[in-house]
């Protein structure tokens, strides 16, 4: 047996080691609960304290207060949009876009559904790029938020949040940024920016499951989402999870300590990839925009196929990557961003996404680069399709153009 | 130093080693998502499955995709109260007791306030024995829910909750426990019963903190509380907490095991406590009712003094116990639990909670009756209000009178 290849880091990553150390005090020895009054629970709140701190720095925060600890990105984002709403009953319309993840664009349409409020989905373009003149006509003394996400999981597409979140301001509008995969990945100041609310999810950074955060900027009119207990400064309640904030804390330190390392060699291992997979095997191409992108994304659509085959032979191989996000898999649509980016059927099937992070090694890109290339030919030479394409052009090539 | 005691295993309990070890693996070597398609993902799906069924065992539900797993208590019961309000939408009632956790009462008030539902809050007697005429003269046709705790957390008096299910069916509406002082402590057997909801949360069985579940009845019309991915059946968006089910089935497993223990041995620990303290200091008493009571709960108000000063006490002799709970501590008013049972202000003011867990031993009550006498005597000759009333009879002993 070969080596296994992890290349879904978007999907999820493996908990780093001293993450996993950092939690352990907190079943055991130091099991306190932070809310109680005795020697048990308050030592236990110091680790809280420097957790929000690990976070406040990682994203740039101006206080440690505005770090609520939440169970993950999908709370995060449902939380947000639903205090804005509850902050703002005089406003009745969100502004997202058609990319979101489904935790953001499900419960938008259930919002719209069932509680009548107005969804402007905002379009993007072939990279992946947002509308910009339909996100400002959007925009009204209506709005009571717009969640836009920071980066996009499929494609790695980064949106320019600051430039939107100044728009929103003009019109009052809340800002709430889905920044569940761009965390960690790329350096976030929040305090330069209007941006209200940032969802950023533990796993996502090589910290634990079951763990998140939602920044709430000082000031803001926040509506909690759980009732109960006054924990998190009465924004989130139930018993604090330390271990996993704990944990959370030790990944956001982390995660500043390898912010370089993801800048340059894991770009470097990605752009290995891409430039690799394109010359050797004929009618593929990238998806995205290779300008504003996060540095540890790749998907690339191979035409003519389907992706669920090539993820088979993938695995076969203990290579493992996605084609659409985790959440959605299961139906052999191609995922609604592919779509929305208006990729074409016969290369959106057969989209894949490699996501790379630290943990990943040129030996993993040799090998590949080594397994692709007859992956994709046996896959296309059983296709219906491929035939008499082979001798076209690529459709499509945004990108590598 | 001496050892320290733990006695508020009400408020949260230690993280049993064992169930540390069965999380491990899964922030590291099986850290998959399981709802990836790939080999990282599927290996984790049998260690969801496994935890799955061993909750299903622990509180007797027929199908194991009964359970959903949350975040918490809090999560499970604000999803529960909802989901059947979201589900029923042409009734518009809550009927639920004084002394639920702040997880149901401040969710009950909140919807109350925001969206005009009509909430029943059924008074209990100086026992905290539900009013069960109340109760019946609040059921009816616009009942959408009930939320009666199967145990309560202060007192740990046990309500007849099967009783009231069947009751809340006769009227069609559906009936959710808040159960997670009683799961794992005593025994629950749901499919012999009515209930269609119940709540539970890992760190109150020797679990980890930021897990849960709701049982939810096969067919019950449910509406999930976050929108996203459609993990869970789609009942609970967001990436599964991987270590954290692992770890609240093995937590579950484990409640089992020790199930004849907590009966037998940790009962009879409350027991001599309990006794013990009536014995040695004067005017104080249990509340509750010592008939249905869970075995580990000893709840004991010692008459004109201050439950924070007895805490403080306490806590500088290694001892840990509460006085209302963890989550709404901080306050100087009596408990809300204890104010709903009219215990007066002189003895509520100086409520203690005794806790038990497997955990404790004889050593553990032997010092704790050591401790206890001074301390209360100290605080009393300091009390205003205890001049001349040391002489008096105690005002109120429901329990032993
Ligand atoms: C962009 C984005 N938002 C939200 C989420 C949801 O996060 P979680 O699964 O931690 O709830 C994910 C990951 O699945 C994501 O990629
Ligand atoms: C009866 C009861 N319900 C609900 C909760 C809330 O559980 P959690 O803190 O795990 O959210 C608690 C514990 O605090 C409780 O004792």
């Amino acid at each position: 047996m070969t080596t296994p290849v992890y290349l879904d880091n978007n999907a999820t990553t493996r908990c780093d080691e001293a993450v996993v150390q950092a939690m352990l005090p907190y079943f055991t020895e130091q099991f306190g609960n932070p809310s109680s009054m005795h020697a048990f629970g308050a030592s236990v709140g110091g680790a809280v304290k420097a957790a929000r701190a690990s976070l406040q720095k990682l994203v740039g925060a101006e206080f440690d207060h505005e770090i609520v600890f939440t169970s993950g990105g999908t709370e995060s984002d449902n939380m947000a949009i639903l205090s804005a709403l509850e902050a703002a009953p005089e406003r009745s319309e969100i502004i997202t876009s058609a990319v979101e993840h489904p935790a953001v664009l499900s419960l938008c349409a259930h919002l719209e559904k069932t509680r009548g409020i107005k969804v402007h989905v905002i379009p993007v373009d072939g990279r992946g790029l947002l509308d910009i003149a339909a996100y400002r006509a959007a925009l009204s003394e209506k709005t009571a938020v717009v969640s836009i996400m920071w980066a996009n999981n499929e494609t790695g597409t980064i949106f320019p949040v600051a430039e939107l979140a100044e728009l929103a301001k003009e019109v009052g509008a809340v800002f709430h940024t889905d920044a569940v995969q761009a965390v960690g990945k790329i350096p976030i100041d929040l305090k330069s920016t209007a941006i209200d609310m940032l969802s950023l999810s533990g796993h996502k950074l090589h910290g634990p499951k079951g763990i998140g955060a939602l920044y709430v900027k000082r000031g803001l009119r926040f509506r909690s989402l759980f009732k109960g207990g006054h924990q998190e400064r009465g924004r989130r309640a139930g018993t604090e999870n330390t271990p996993g904030i704990a944990g959370l804390g030790k990944a956001a330190e982390l995660a500043l300590l390898h912010m370089e390392d993801e800048q340059t060699r894991v770009a470097g291992l990605r752009d290995r990839l891409e430039k690799g997979l394109l010359q050797r095997i004929p009618n593929c191409f990238v998806t995205g925009n290779p300008a504003e992108r996060l540095p540890n994304t790749a998907n690339i659509a191979f035409e003519y196929i389907e992706g669920e085959g090539i993820l088979l032979l993938m695995n076969r191989e203990g290579i493992a990557a996605s084609s659409g996000s985790a959440c959605t898999s299961g139906s052999l649509e191609p995922s609604h961003v592919l779509r929305a980016m208006k990729i074409p059927y016969t290369a959106a099937h057969g989209a894949i996404r490699f996501s790379f992070s630290r943990d990943n090694t040129d030996a993993d890109v040799d090998r590949v680069l080594e397994v692709m290339p007859p992956i994709i030919e046996k896959l296309r030479a059983l296709s219906p399709f491929w035939k008499g394409a082979d001798q076209a052009p690529a459709t499509f090539n945004p990108v590598y153009a």
